[in-house]
């Protein structure tokens, strides 16, 4: 745990307030270690020093590192095998497209028992407003008792209403719930709930980008947002007033190209009408069940591209960016991710970012003299 | 009330059940004195006897327009001025596109004040489930309420439930509401109705292709669906299961080119699963206001073209077959029906059939010496 990429990493989510594209990019292209010394020696590009100089001399990585232990928290870092490359793939592509705010993580803070990879395998979030209704709060913990039973694994936002009656239905089935927090994991926010953040630590985890210590903060929750929308296959708003951070993660799912769904709810309630207005703009589609959730995602771990074995599998669906890095690669030997830049026209570190997620879906694999293509195999007339 | 075309078209209107679109284009071609001759003497295509020479014999024309006054009621025919050629100008369409039992009526029995055309100028239909919750209940009597207090026309069908509801929201408003049967207007069906439909008739109009007597059938709901549909410019379904009437009238009304809305409702409700079905797989729009019907429907009198002032006024929207006729038409002068069948290659009784409808719309007028385009006002650089 106190590898020199975790302390590099450690120091830089301190640094810079989230998100940070360009110091994200940074990273990518020199490697997390030489990034950090470089942003403390401030000899960074000017994008880069705008993100970090305010706290670039805040060095509390060891610090962080040994507070989060005593909380039995970690940092997850991309070098690790359970960090979520392909859902947050979804991160890059959008900021590769130019959309503010979308920049991945550059490590995650967890606290649980569950292998982050994993439990987002097949993840759903359901979000909705804190001011829920018995009826908001009722459906929000029944569908997430039905998917987990189902075997998904449920994302929220730990908030009270809609957020913390999905958590408590996933529980309820005894299965992995995953919080993603606007706050450091160990100040205790919100206070009603940190016996829920326990349990959901217990069997799940709770997640963070935030630094030990950080308070909450409104735009921390919409920068929190992104990341409840880039880990689930889809997001399912169960209610949401006029204006509501649930239309928020509603609209960064769609961005995202996650499938968006809405529950309706009666005629005349304040909070369905947020729920009615996505579903009158074709925004979300209406589900009404879990079976109808599960219909609109599907088997896809995200909206990419889709992990099964139907005839759909190879690269349909893929970002025109991935996929001319996927044709630059041949299908014998190796090339590395300079001659692929190179090769694709695509920048050098989206290469070095887009290689291990097409990797993780199984279209290309590394050897021993670089990239390649991944043979396919053949099972019959019905493959693409 | 005894001249020939009405006698005729009452004559008809017993001796064929609806829909019967051979009879229907037999009249167009013919006119409904000859065509009713010709049936008479089974001198008729065989398509037309198939439809009519089971009750040929049947010539109760002036016992039914005598039991009709009797009753209040009249024999409204296409060659009457309150005859609503505009909306049923769809079914005609339908027919043309070769969609079964969309047959135009050959007339329709009328019972109550209101001119049929004026109150059909703008109206929207509201229906739904028979055995309706509270809460369809009041969200139906709320919307006809409110629709009917911004100066439209609600349509229904008088059954129990939300049909009833919403015939009762309108008349709570003062205004006019149109109910369609499927049986006579005379049989005093439902029953627990009999007096809602006089008030009904008092200030709007309660409407039937059945001759007086004509009892209720199942499939007669059927046929009787498809002139809900298309008198109104669109279709509110407020609660259905999962197999309703309602549903078939809001995937008539899909086929007619009208506005099919639905109204969300709790998840969980048996009566709302047809509504969430419909919005989800987007056979209809959510509303969830008298806002958003009035929306949906915009100032349009019917699915095919805009009646208001707005850039969009010209020939947009019109079928293809319409478009043809009215091309077909010289801009001064005027040009028989004849000639325009021969000149737009569509069909003579097709031609005698739309180009009534398109006068409605204000697209062409009749001249001395035929048909022909009408002039249009310039009223600035925004016309189409």
């Amino acid at each position: 745990m106190t590898d020199a990429e975790r302390l590099a990493r450690a120091y830089l989510l301190r640094v810079a307030e989230p998100p940070a594209l360009a110091l994200h990019r940074f990273v990518a292209e020199h490697g997390p270690v030489e990034a950090a010394d470089r942003v403390r020696e401030a000899a960074v590009p000017e994008s880069v020093a705008a993100e970090t100089a305010a706290r670039r001399d805040l060095d509390r990585a060891e610090h962080d590192l040994e507070s989060a232990a005593e909380h039995g928290a970690r940092l997850v870092i991309p070098e690790d095998d359970e960090w979520p490359a392909w859902p947050l793939l979804s991160l890059e592509v959008a900021s590769g497209r130019g959309v503010k705010g979308m920049a991945p993580p550059l490590a995650l803070w967890v606290r649980g028992s569950a292998s982050l990879d994993d439990a987002l395998d097949s993840a759903v979030a359901i979000v909705g407003a804190r001011a829920a209704t018995d009826y908001g709060e009722n459906t929000a913990a029944e569908f997430a008792y039905e998917l987990t039973d189902a075997g998904m694994t449920v994302v929220s936002g730990a908030a009270y209403g809609i957020d913390g009656a999905a958590h408590r239905g996933s529980l309820a089935a005894d299965g992995v719930t995953v919080a993603v927090l606007g706050c450091g994991l160990d100040v205790g926010y919100p206070a009603g709930h940190v016996r829920l953040l326990d349990r959901v630590a217990q069997c799940g985890a709770v997640v963070s980008e935030y630094p030990p210590g950080t308070q909450p903060a409104r735009h921390r929750f919409l920068v929190r947002n992104r990341l409840i929308a880039a880990l689930s296959a889809g997001t399912v708003v169960v209610e949401a007033g006029c204006r509501s951070g649930a239309q928020n993660t509603a609209a960064t799912a769609g961005t995202l190209g996650k499938v968006v769904m809405a529950v309706p709810g009666p005629v005349g309630s304040a909070l369905s009408v947020g729920c009615h207005r996505l579903i009158r703009r074709s925004h979300a589609v209406l589900v009404d069940s879990v079976a109808d959730i599960v219909e609109s995602v599907g088997s896809v771990g995200s909206g990419l591209a889709d992990h099964g074995d139907g005839p759909r599998r190879h690269t349909d669906g893929l970002d025109p960016e991935a996929l001319r890095v996927f044709e630059a690669l041949p299908s014998r030997g190796g090339r590395s991710p300079e001659a692929v830049a190179m090769e694709s026209g695509v920048e050098l570190s989206r290469v070095r970012a887009l290689l291990p997620a097409l990797e993780l879906d199984g279209l290309v694999q590394r050897s021993d003299n670089g990239w390649r293509r991944r043979p396919r195999r053949i099972t019959g007339p019905t493959r693409g």
